[in-house]
Order: structure tokens, then sequence, then C-alpha cells
């Protein structure tokens, strides 16, 4: 298979958004493992400030290593810098997903861009670089994952080239369109044309685990339960979502 | 000297593990230190949740790479898997320790599993590996000391074969029935022979740490006081206790 | 240039300090970015505790690897251990900066000499090691960063050897004198013959992004406002500043 | 799927061993990759000196952390340390491979160990650690893959507590009994139950590879070559096979 | 500076690559390093057999991460594979540069597909990613420069998305166009606005360095030398030029 | 104890060096092993060229990370910038030891300077950074280890500010005037006041390997052989020393 359809050819269903606002990291990891994917998950990444659910649509940025002629301070003069650009065109709803090669010895963005981009109406921000100003991000509504806190601008390490490639992202593959999740176990990446089937398995196994922590935490083994090997656990589950 | 006895071999003081329950891992890695022992400290391994304090013997999970055709999400259903097993045969008491290379890019486990861990009177987890729902897991009452939240499941990278074997954990020998102790500087694994030993010389030692911290906090100088080459400081130390 | 001079020849302006008290790193970070530095921020290391600033002269403690016979526990008991010494010696008002060679599976201070530095008026500490009892490290009223909370002793791997000479800490180069400046992104150096000049341009610098900050949060676009490169930008920048 | 099941309980066919010394490991790579199996290289490991093939099954020596008080010098007098016991029982025609935990700051075995097992028939060693006297084992006809020469005795990081039970070795999981195969791009590891058939596939697909490269060097495009989606090459390959 | 322009706008002086091939890399780093270039070496790389030097434009390719749906074997059947149409597209004369993301735990070509590139006249080919059947490849006439062998096929870990883009190589930044000479030291990038200057300075550069060797082993001491800081040592210069 | 005395209060036994010539560096690092010492390899550098044995008293030159300020071109004119100290200071017959602080992302020296080293006496190098046009240090007759080749000249990562102080260098502690020791499996560092003693007992160590060498290709088991639990095995020695 050659690289994916671009993400407006792929028509999600409508309530797969939602759906996987419901759905945690882990659960949505398990569904894809089933279906063979293994590195779907951002390495690195964690939420800047906790509580933070985040879902939607890939907008991409890429960023090469800086050079020195490529990338004075007077480089955010340019109209067209791929990094503003990106802020100002990322669409509503959508995250905003930058490849930084895993390098964050320098920022990919600050608190100011960020805000701009929450006042835009974006989803959220992954990147595997730094965040500069990382306190005012954390603050934002607006979840933001990034490797670490880092200082120096991103002109000192990368240069913005594309918008909306196929990008790589914490050694995962993003590619425009790609559904990203975010809780607090960090990010992962959902192959478009995947997003509606993981969204509708995803909150039976979510209720599913619910019940079983109950189980759990009453004293129940795990072996039969989880998974349920025990046809009477699939038993009282129903009497469970029953009760509910 | 071969590898150690198995751990029910060297029965412990009555009260070692409640002293220890006193002691900073900060302190057992001098006291170790000063016997010669030089890397009895996980590397890399912090508490998912600030405060707690962990003290027990080990019990112990290796896990090595995972392959497609021995780990499929079809493992779990297996009653004899042995990270199941590990969960349901821990002593009440001991702390689970789980080898994984180092490598934190899949969970060794999640909350569902460490709940039925503390409901069965686990006394703590330690692993070089991620964990799942890490938020879960930072809000049970059993310490968990963990690399960092890791959505994958374990079966992305970690195959679980041996349970209760002499393991390597953060770069550390951990023996079953090894003390393992853990507060918010991470944890330290007490070679068992030595475990009372350690815990009668430890408490003296925090003793007079606390006493340094007040005369230092009212301005002493710490040459000739920590340690105390000075006598007038053990003599100070003398009626500090004394006026306790 | 060989080495710059040392730190008490380079008198500062009266208000420096104070000024760069009012700067964030990340603004630091641009301006030294604009005269060609890219190489000053510390990487690796952030703060114990959140909220605190530091702004000092680096007053500096080398250590190398430790060995067997140079490194027993006995050590500290010499009246010239450089580590202690570091922490009797310090400047009122400096920042202790220790090269640990970005190795952080040891100490290379814990809380009672901290509270000592504290007590002595130092400024804060910075660390490419780590640091134990760094719960009570983080208690302090003085700003500690460091790699990360780290049980055993500094002997375990670190030798002290020299104070206040060059050295270099999370991959920046640090001279006796350099101003030190922290914050929730971490640690600049500031080379200390650039010191006025940083302070000097940084407080406009501040001045205009809290301006920028306001419009965007009122929903400016990014470009021409930030750089201001439209000139009507500079225009409400100035009005803004007239209404405060 | 459990562990596998130990290998004398899957035979191989007579000639699977003979079939893969005439297959690169490139081969090899590709075709368990085309059965899904994508992890099954030894990472970080070449041939201490060129030329060597090397085809056996694994027999595996498996190293935890070393600890001062069960690693002294003197704890090779023991009769029964594993890494000798390994040496002196690795059956003739197997390849000892040995779990270092990809660390390679001390070595696992030197030329004298190596020799000895030459002598007794192995068919050659794999070690994700490091090689002492390298350049004497590098002289042995029998092939020896490691990460690197490395002075330190084993002792020094590696203590030996298993043998033949299933270990990790550069990343790859290795079973007793599966079929190890190296050469001048380092080693595959063919799980067990599938060696027969990687063994079937793999020499047609060498006499492919060795026409295409002739008809590369004579000009001819990859498209529609390698892979042959043109069938015009599969007949010039019909006829070229014809008149070897 | 925005991206610079594409390569082929930029016209080279006649002379220039000549010129490069007799310049060292080492010699090439210094030049860029004078004008404020630092970070131009390709990290990482190194040739896969002595003597070879290499001298070229870039022509791209570049990988993102792998993913199991966009990279089944079947996926080189596609006629418009990007690393094939790599292979059959770059110009004569140019270097093939490969963007791995300094993952080398897959190839990113064979020999068989560098052999092609030979026959088609490539002047090399730089990798930060491995290189199956490195035996073959170090065999070619054509310099291969690559981080180390590595059986696996690319598809397990790097997925081709484009070609003649804007990339990095080794940490360094390569754009088409871009000037790429190794030599046994590794691989200089050179920016091709700054080729012509560099390749003018070069060899006068050479020449002193020659002069300077013969001097030194007749016994002259460096400094004053090397450089020139004394007169003499340019008179010598002159006359050793005049006598040759 | 603290920081060594200088090396030459410490007088070597008159044949220190030359028995040294005789040892191989496994050797002495199992005999500091069996004296505490754990710590004594220079990690992660091997020598440029095969075959090359050394001996000699290190000579230290310390760098720390450059900065724009300090380290233009220029900085080679002043006479007093301390490489070039170092290499026309160093003893003859002493190794010049650098502290690049693991970091080979540049060049430590060149082909030049190592040159005039070897003129003027020099018993070889040690380096943890890089070495620029390795080629023609690899041809010197002094031995060179390094970490690998690297183009970038020093001053774009190292700035060179100690001579003859202690040091670090591949995560080892080097004194001046302790005992540098390389061959093929790298460099040993033997702390100077255990010289002499590590010098005695190296020979009849490597004598007694030499039978054991020879036993062992006859056909001896290694059990009882090496180390010599049977006295038996100490029988034949005797005897095969007798007939030598």
């Amino acid at each position: 298979m050659p690289n994916p359809k671009p993400a407006d050819q792929i028509p999600l269903a409508p309530d797969t958004l939602e759906r996987l606002r419901g759905a945690s990291t882990s659960t949505i990891a398990t569904l894809l493992y089933k279906k063979g994917f293994r590195n779907c998950y951002v390495q690195g990444v964690l939420p800047l400030s906790g509580g933070a659910r985040m879902v939607g649509p890939a907008f991409t940025l890429r960023y090469i290593v800086a050079r020195e002629d490529t990338d004075p301070l007077t480089a955010f003069r340019e109209p067209d810098h791929p990094q503003r650009i990106a802020i100002e065109t990322c669409p509503e709803g959508s995250v905003l997903v930058m490849d930084c090669r895993q390098d964050a010895t320098a920022a990919s963005a600050g608190s100011i861009l960020l805000t701009r981009l929450e006042v835009r109406g974006g989803a959220g921000v992954v990147t595997d670089g730094g965040i500069r100003d990382a306190e005012g991000a954390a603050a934002l509504t607006m979840p933001v994952y990034a490797a670490k806190p880092s200082a120096p601008t991103n002109l000192t390490k990368h240069h913005a080239v594309d918008i909306d490639v196929p990008v790589s992202c914490g050694g995962a593959a993003v590619y425009p369109g790609d559904i990203v999740v975010g809780d607090s176990d960090g990010v992962m990446v959902i192959p478009r044309h995947l997003a509606d089937e993981i969204a509708a398995e995803a909150l039976p196994m979510e209720d599913y685990e619910a019940f079983v922590l109950e189980e759990v935490r009453a004293g129940r083994a795990i072996i039969g339960l989880y998974p349920p090997t025990d046809p009477a656990s699939l038993d009282r589950y129903e009497a469970w979502k029953a009760g509910k």
C-alpha cells in the first residue's frame, strides 16, 4: 500500500471523535495491537499538565535540522515561515503534530503561539521536541503534549520546512488526518481508516474494564475475569450492565 | 559465592522491616556503600505519586523481548500466563519487581492488575518498564515505582517468562527475598543477608541527620558536624537526644 | 579569545541582576541566540519544585569519575573535601554549579548540604547530576535545578576535584562569574561580559510579549505581530504601553 | 501461545541447517518479515572477523547485573559457575548465545574460553556484551559475534545465572533451539518451528537475487525486475537458470 | 532566509567539484566553521570500505517510520515505490542521501539497489540508517557511507515518502543540490551557495598542511607554524612551494 | 583519601613500564578487579590501527564545552592555546590523555598535531572524543586510541582549559602520572601507586594463560585448569615452564 490517501478523502462516522473522547490511550493501544499495529504510540511525550484529554485529526509540521544561514532570528520575519503558517492554518478541531526528530534540546513552540492556536480552535498539540514557556503552555485549556520544557528558540535546532505531510513523531508515523488521542499516559495515533472501528470497539472495552475494576476491588481474582475466559464473568458483567 | 540462597532460608530479625520503614533510601545507599555495595539503586525509576514509602521482600517477574507468535493478544487467555500468575501469587507483604530490560516503550502492567495486587496485600511494585493507566495506578494506596507512563500493552515489547528468579531491574541485581525499599528518591535493593544489619544501622544515622539538619538550620557549619569529626558535635548530639 | 577573565575583573551594572529577575530563560535564550550563542542552555536540568526563579553569578564545583581508593565513605572526614568546601565558601548570592558529566546515576549533593548553602545565602544550585533527599531539597526556598532525584551518595560516581574553575554543566560551558538564570523552563548561563546587555534588552522584550499575549488572547493573528513586521503592531504597542 | 516447546521436541528437516548455510541474514530477515516477524535481528552485534558464516541451534547463557558479594574473582573457582558450565556443556554444533542486557562495558567471555568452545565443536558465539582478548577470539575458526572488544572481566558487570532458558540478546528473543544464523551483516534468530520453511524458501530467493545482480550489472533497471512484477523478468530468470 | 533555492538555480563554477576532490572533509569542516557553520558533518556515518573519496550534489530520499499497513513486503511491487524511484532517477554524478532518522536498526538499501545506482552513474550514497549485504555494497567502486551493516529490510522500520526534498541526515541539514563530500573521516555537506568559495579556499589550505606535515616530520614545533603566526613559517612555505 | 599525590612523588620500579609492555589490558583489568578496582577501563575507545601496544604515564588535557566567543578559528593563533601547549610539553614517553566528555561529534586533535607528538617522543594518545584525518593518525607508529574518526575541528565542541590535572576519560578517572596501557581491547588506567604491583603480578598471569591456551587447544577442559583449582593443573604448568 502506498502512502495513505489524503485525509479529506476518508470520511469519519459522525460520532467517532466523540466516542474516542471516552476511550483511554491504553484501550486504543490494545485495539490497534489486536489489528497488528505495534507502533502507534508517540514515545517520550507526556502532557504538560494533568487531566486533559485530547482528540482530533492530525495537522503536521515538519522540522529538519537548523543551519546557521537558514535560521537567523530574522527568519521569523518571513511572512511565510512554516511554523507561523502552521499555527495560523491548522484547522479548527485539529491537533498540531510537530516532528522534531525526537530532539528536545530546543523548543518547537512557545506559549504565545500555542495561545494563538487555542484561540483559533486547535484541539491540541503534540511535539517530540521541547516547549518554551512551558508553564504558560500548561496553563492553556488546550492540551499540550511534549518531551519536556526547553528554553532555546526552535531556530537553534529546528528548521520548519513542510506543512501537512506525513511525518514521524516520537517514533510513530503520523499522516495528515490520522486521529490523535491523548491522555495522561501520552498520545496514540490512529490510522484514519481505522478510526471508526477503533471508536466502535473502544467503548464496550472501557465499559467492561470499569466492571472488572469494581470486581477486583471487591476481591475477585484476575484469571477468568480479565480477559473473561470464565463465562461466569460475562454473566456477572451482563447483570452489572443491567443494574446500571 | 554462587547465587544467594533462596529467600526463605535466611530469616530476618522480627523488627527489620519495621525499622526499614523509618529509613530513607539515601541512608540505605550510604550504608550499603560503606559495606562495598555500589550498585543497589534501581536506576531510572521514580514513584508515580508522591509521599509513599515502600518496604518488602522482592518477588520477581522476568520479561524477555516479545515475539509476534508468542505474544498475540490472546496470550492473556492462557490460564498460566506468568504476568497474571505473578499478580495472583505474589505473597502478601512482598514487592513485585518486574525486569523489563529498562525498556519503557511499552507497559509492564496497568491499573487493573495493580489494583488486584493491592487487594491481595502486595507491598508495592517496581518496574523498569512503563505502567499503563498510570493515573489509576498512582491513585492506589500501594506504591508503584516505574520508569514512566506508557500506553502500549506489555505484549508489544515484553514476554513474561519466569517468576521468582534472580533478575536485573534498573541496572540493579534483584534476588527473590532481597529487601526492597522505596521513597521519593526511588528504590534501593538490600541483599537479604544484609537487611538486619542495614536496618539496625539506619535509625541511628537518620536520628543523627535529624540533629544535623536542626543544627544547620540554626547556622552551624558542615565541617566537623557532618560527619562528626569534631567531638563537640557528638556532645551536642548527645544533649539533643537527651532533650528529646 | 582565551579563557574569560576572572569574574571579579568584569563589574556588572548595578541593576543587572535585578533586571534579570524579571527575564524568562526563553527570552534570555533568544537574546543570546541573536548574538550568536546557541549553546548556553543547561540541557536535562529542571527545578525540583515549581515557581522558583533564580539569578546569580556562578560558583563552580568540578567532579571527575570516582575511584575506589580516592572515594571511601571516610573521604567526607577530610576537612578539605572540595564538595564541603564549596558549600562553605560559595559566596552569598552566588549559584553553585556542579559539573557531574551529565551522570545522574548518583547524587551530587543532598538536602543537608543544600540547607547549609541556603542558610549561608546561596542564590541557588544547578547540577547535571542527581540530588538525594530531593524532597527535602525541593522544600527549600533556595531553588535547586537538577537532572533528577538519585539516592546514591556522590562518592559512588563523583569525585570532587576543583572549585571555581571553568566547567561544563548539562552541555553548556560555565565560567566562574557567568550569570546563571533559572525558571520553570530550566537554566540559562549568560557569559558575564554580556550580562549587562542581555539584562537591558530583556525587559522591553518581556514587555512586548506581554502585549502580544494580550492581543493574541483578543484574537489577533501572529503574523505581523510577532515579530512586529506590521508597523501597526508597534503603534498598538505604544498605545498599550501608554495606557498601562 | 505460551513459551515455545523445548527445542528437542521440534525436529528439523535433515537438510535445514545445510540449506541455511547458503542463506544470507538479509534473505532470512526478509522471509521472516513476510511471515510477520519484525524483530529477529540481534541489534548491535557484528562478527569480530570477516568472512565467517555461522549456523546452529541456540544454547543460551543468561547474565544479570553483577553484585560485589556474588562476583568476587574467586567466583571462577566454583566448579558450577554457569559461564564455565555453559562452555563445557554447549552441545556440539550449537551456537552459544549470551544475554548481557546489551551492556558491553565488560566482557562476557575471552579467547581462552572461546577456544575451549571451538575445540568442543561449538558452531559459534553471539553476545550483546563485550569480548576480551578479542584479537585472539577473532583468530578462531569458530565465528564470534559481539558488540565490541572490552577488557574488563565479565564479573565486573555480568553475573551468570541460568543456562538454556529463553533470553533476550541484542533486543531479539532467543529460545533454546532457535536457529541462529550469522554473516557479515550480523545475526538473525529463526524461531525453531519456522526453520524448515525459511530454509526451503531461502535458496530460491538467493538464486533469484544472483540472477538479478547479474542483470543489474548488465544495465537492467530495478523496477519490474526486483521484485519480478514484469513477467519478462521471470522468463529471463528461467532461461538463466536453464543456462547455468 | 527561507529554504534555499532549488539546486539548479545556483550554478557551480566549472572546476568546483574537481577541486573538492582534492579537499579533505576536515579541511572543509574548518572552512565552513570559519564561515560560521558548525553543523555540516553527518554524525555517525563512515565509509563501508576504506580509501574511497566521494564528491557530488545531493539527491535526497526521505523515510518516515514504517507502519504495518503501509509497509508489507508487497510494497516493493508498487511501480512508484519512492526508494526504487530514487535509485532509478538519481542524476548521474549525484550522491543519494537517505534520511533514516539516525535509526540503523534496519537497512535503508542493499547491494542490489546500490549496484543499480552505480551502473546508473551515481557518485555515492550516504545514509544514517543501515545497509544490508554491506559486504556487497563495500565491494562497489561507488563509495557508500552508512551507520553500519543491518540485515532487516528497510520496510521493517523505514517508509519511503519523498524524493529530493530537504532532509536531515546524521544530524546535518541536507538540501537537494548541496555538495556532499566524503572521505575516511566521514561526510561533510557544503551548502550549495558556498561550494565555489570552499573549493577555492580548500586547495591552498591542503597545500599549506602538506608543507606543515613535512616541517613537523623534520622536527619543527607547531606554535608559530600551524597556524603560521610566525612570518618565517610563511617564508619557508613560499620557498617550499617554489621548490616543488 | 584526597586526590593522589603528584605523579613525580611516586617513583616507579625500574622495570615496571617494561613489564607492562608484556601485559594485556584484560590481564590488567583482572588484577585491578582483584584489588577492588572496577572502573579503570576507558569505555568506548579503540585503537585507530591494529597491533600497537602502548604503555606510559598519563599527561592530561581537559576540554570543556566550546562557546562561540571563546572558540573562533583564530583561537589557534594564541601562543598559549592549551591544546598546542599540551602537544609541545607532553613529556617524552608519556601518553597524552584528552577528556572530551565522551563527545566524539568533533575531533580532539588531528594527524598534524599527533605527528608532532610522535616526533617529540610521545608514547601514545587516548581521547574519548574524535580524531580528524584519522587515516593519517592511524599511519603513525605512535598508537592512537579514540572513539572514532570525526572531521569537525575541536573548536566546534571542545574548549581546551587545563593541562595535567585529574580528568575523566571514557568514564575512567585519570590522574597525571597514572600508567596508561593500551592494546587491541582498548585502554586501562592503572593508578600510579599500584603500577609496580600490577606489573609484577601480570607476567606470571600472562605466562599461566599461555600454558592454559596450549592445554585447551590440546583438548583440556576449563574447569580445574582456569583457574587452577585442580592441583594437577599447576603440576603440569610447572613441567611446561621447565620445558620451555
